[in-house]
């Protein structure tokens, strides 16, 4: 099943002629799930030819303008396309009244219902096939950092062993592989007799704006993907402390301590240029970097 | 004196891959004005390069997404890129309390003064060498259309007959051409033997989003070039008078009737793709018509 992760911003603070603000969409067998939603990211899901139809939940880390200023514009125009179906806003305590004053203030009408809800550290989402984990990051104003969990799958299923067993292919693989015992020729055959241990889905974790966190570290424990923030190099330290954020380093440490697969960084400030800076730091510590752009898509795959 | 506007943004309510929402920048001698911020407007003017230093006043025609959402993103990016200088916004009845309440839950501390001004039918700003008038528009929510008035110029100075009369080249040339008398061989010289009357200033009138209006048709009376929306076409008039907005063919008629030199269509909807239909209904009315596009440029002129 698809898990397509596509990165609609990834500027930091002030956007560029290339980076535009914060937004990631993650594609979860055709649902659409969002995490932030910076300035003109209708426009940018219009060029990444993303489709707004299968969008149904939105999650916000956090109201600094580059993380949520593109929610309104895009609520708006999913409402003059006609849009019916509900949708679900997320976001730390205040995004009740941010909406609830956008929308008295811009004499908005939607053609679909809004619910919004406030979510706090540990808080967790339950989705078709998954869920979203929510955790506090460090940052200045309140800031989620969100996980997005696969369902586990059921173990594998050994044939060779079923076939072994007398069990003809058919119903009954299926009914074992749901964890249900068959009888065959007045024999019971138990699941776990032919299929293996369930396996865990798939993880993705993105870090919101935030200090190297401990909290990030256990939200992120074995994630297939971290996409992480990394707002500066480590000369400018003092400056990631002040504004509490991250440079690549501390990144690539949050990384290597959760023992993550891969490590994406993003918010990327125009110091930075093509972020190749940022990737020989975070390199130091954990050796599967890359650095996000916008419209780049990766494919999470099965790890077995 | 350099009078340029900029097309920033020249979609329809709902943004495309090739127009971001609303926004017109004007340069008069160097200074930024600019008419509407829709969402991405800060972004749009780095791709034009239009730089951010000498914007010092914002004018809104009104609160739908479309049209403001982008004030609050290049807000904070000139607070980012450390502007100490104030500016000023100007809009209809509710501007006020809609930055307030935006700098309120964004926790957005501003490293220079805002200044808001709410805009009502006749009020005039005064500028450095220009004036803006603002009258209602009529809309479905309190929308303001806006002209832009270059002061007036002096006459044109006779050099000819300044020359006749006796007077050297000079001093006493600028003096006459300000409108003081001087004194040549004991004789008085006054301006008007020399200074034609004193010629009108360049006049641009953006409509912002309306019905037509007989007010806007005062308002653009002479005016060197109307930018006039025109969401749509006669066939779907019946949806233009429901949600207030304009056929092209209305506009070419507020162009007509108001005599302006040029108009060009804007807020355009992708029904109309490139706009050649657009353009065919408003010829119809008035022939010096063009459609608006992202970053199209237009020098005004002085007419003599």
């Amino acid at each position: 099943m698809v898990l397509r992760i596509t990165f609609l911003g990834t500027s930091g603070t002030i956007p560029t002629v290339n980076r535009n603000p914060s937004a990631i969409l993650i594609n979860f067998k055709g649902e659409r799930i969002l995490f932030d939603c910076g300035e003109g990211t209708q426009r940018q899901m219009m060029k990444a030819k993303t489709g707004f139809r299968k969008l149904n939940r939105i999650f916000i880390t956090h109201f600094h303008t580059d993380h949520y200023l593109g929610l309104f514009g895009l609520l708006e125009t999913m409402s003059l396309q006609d849009r019916s179906e509900a949708i679900h806003i997320f976001g730390p305590e205040g995004i009740s009244e941010l909406i609830h004053v956008f929308r008295r203030l811009g004499y908005t009408n939607m053609g679909y219902p809004i619910h919004v809800h406030e979510l706090k550290e540990g808080d967790t989402v339950e989705g078709d096939g998954y869920k979203v984990i929510c955790c506090r990051a460090e940052h200045n104003i309140p800031c989620n950092a969100y996980a997005f969990i696969e369902n586990d799958r059921p173990g594998k299923f050994n044939r060779k062993k079923a076939e072994k067993l007398g069990i003809p292919p058919g119903p009954l693989f299926k009914k074992l592989q749901m964890g249900e015992p068959v009888e065959i020729n007045g024999k019971i055959i138990h699941p776990e007799e032919v299929v293996g241990n369930r396996r865990r889905g798939r993880k993705v974790v993105y870090s919101g704006d935030t200090r190297p966190s401990q909290k990030i570290v256990e939200l992120a424990k074995d994630a297939d993907l971290l996409i992480h923030e990394a707002c500066f190099t480590e000369d400018l330290k003092e400056w990631a402390v002040e504004t509490y954020h991250s440079t690549a380093k501390e990144a690539g440490e949050i990384a290597r301590r959760s023992k993550v697969k891969r490590l994406i960084l993003t918010h990327i400030s125009p110091r930075y240029d093509n972020g190749e800076a940022l990737i020989i730091e975070a390199e130091k510590e954990f050796s599967n970097v890359d650095i996000a752009s916008d419209f780049m898509t990766i494919e999470i795959q099965y790890p077995d």
